[in-house]
């Protein structure tokens, strides 16, 4: 199992992330925009996740809800920028429980020997910002999602 | 007259702006949300100037064209985040010559005897793409706009 590798600079308003997966590049970029997937794999296994928008085109919105056995729910939405292809995909995000708070994702995919690179690239308002979401578990959270990633990427290409 | 004050560090994609204009913050607010206001200051003097959309809500989009008199005809446009306000606006930022760069702006007022202060933040994808608005004149064309705002600040609070 490959491991994700975070990079937070001091100072600098931004997070970076690579993560390697055993699948090809239109498979994971499935993963990452159709909703019956991503709902699989995205965060961590705690919660359950519904999609309420998920509009992929330049200037439509996506909102999804994380949920917990306890009742509790925390919703995400964003506006996507560009034409999202598997080249890569712009999109703004913003957790509704800090209002006022945007950041904004590239994610990009590259294909090497049946391989799969997936860059992630978040830029935020303020390096206070950027830290108050690395200290809320933003590397935990991404890191378990890309290990039920690897789950559901295996399960998809042994039915293919 | 106030100078823009601009600070974009090595190696942080991101670029800060101060301007201190002598008007009320309400009345600023209108000269960055009103289009036909809007079209009187914003950028080079060379430029005129034509709003598109501007939908000042969450999720709205904006877009405007700057064009000169050789013909030459530059759009840009975006989406407003969250709630605009006279306490912020936040908003995503494409210049169309650009396809695929997107940055991100978050423009404050704060009003103090009289005057207001505008601090804009804006972040990029990376530094080069800071690096490549600043070389393209992003602070000049800010503040030839920011004297433009003078004169037209300076006719509306005559005016009213």
């Amino acid at each position: 199992m490959t491991k994700m590798q975070i990079t937070a600079e001091p100072g600098v308003p931004q997070v970076l992330t690579t993560r390697v997966l055993h699948a090809p590049r239109n498979l994971v970029y499935r993963a990452f925009t159709e909703p019956d997937l991503l709902v699989q794999w995205l965060g961590p296994r705690k919660y359950a996740m519904t999609v309420d928008r998920f509009d992929l085109r330049d200037g439509g919105t996506w909102r999804y809800v994380h949920s917990d056995d306890a009742g509790n729910a925390f919703g995400f939405h964003g506006v996507f920028h560009g034409n999202a292809s598997p080249d890569g995909i712009v999109q703004t995000f913003e957790f509704e429980g800090a209002p006022g708070h945007v950041s904004m994702d590239t994610v990009t995919f590259e294909e090497r020997d049946g391989e799969t690179t997936v860059r992630t690239n978040s830029v935020f308002q303020s390096v206070q910002a950027r830290d108050a979401m690395v200290e809320a578990g933003m590397a935990g959270g991404m890191s378990e999602g890309y290990e039920r990633l690897d789950e559901l990427l295996a399960r998809l290409v042994a039915n293919s």
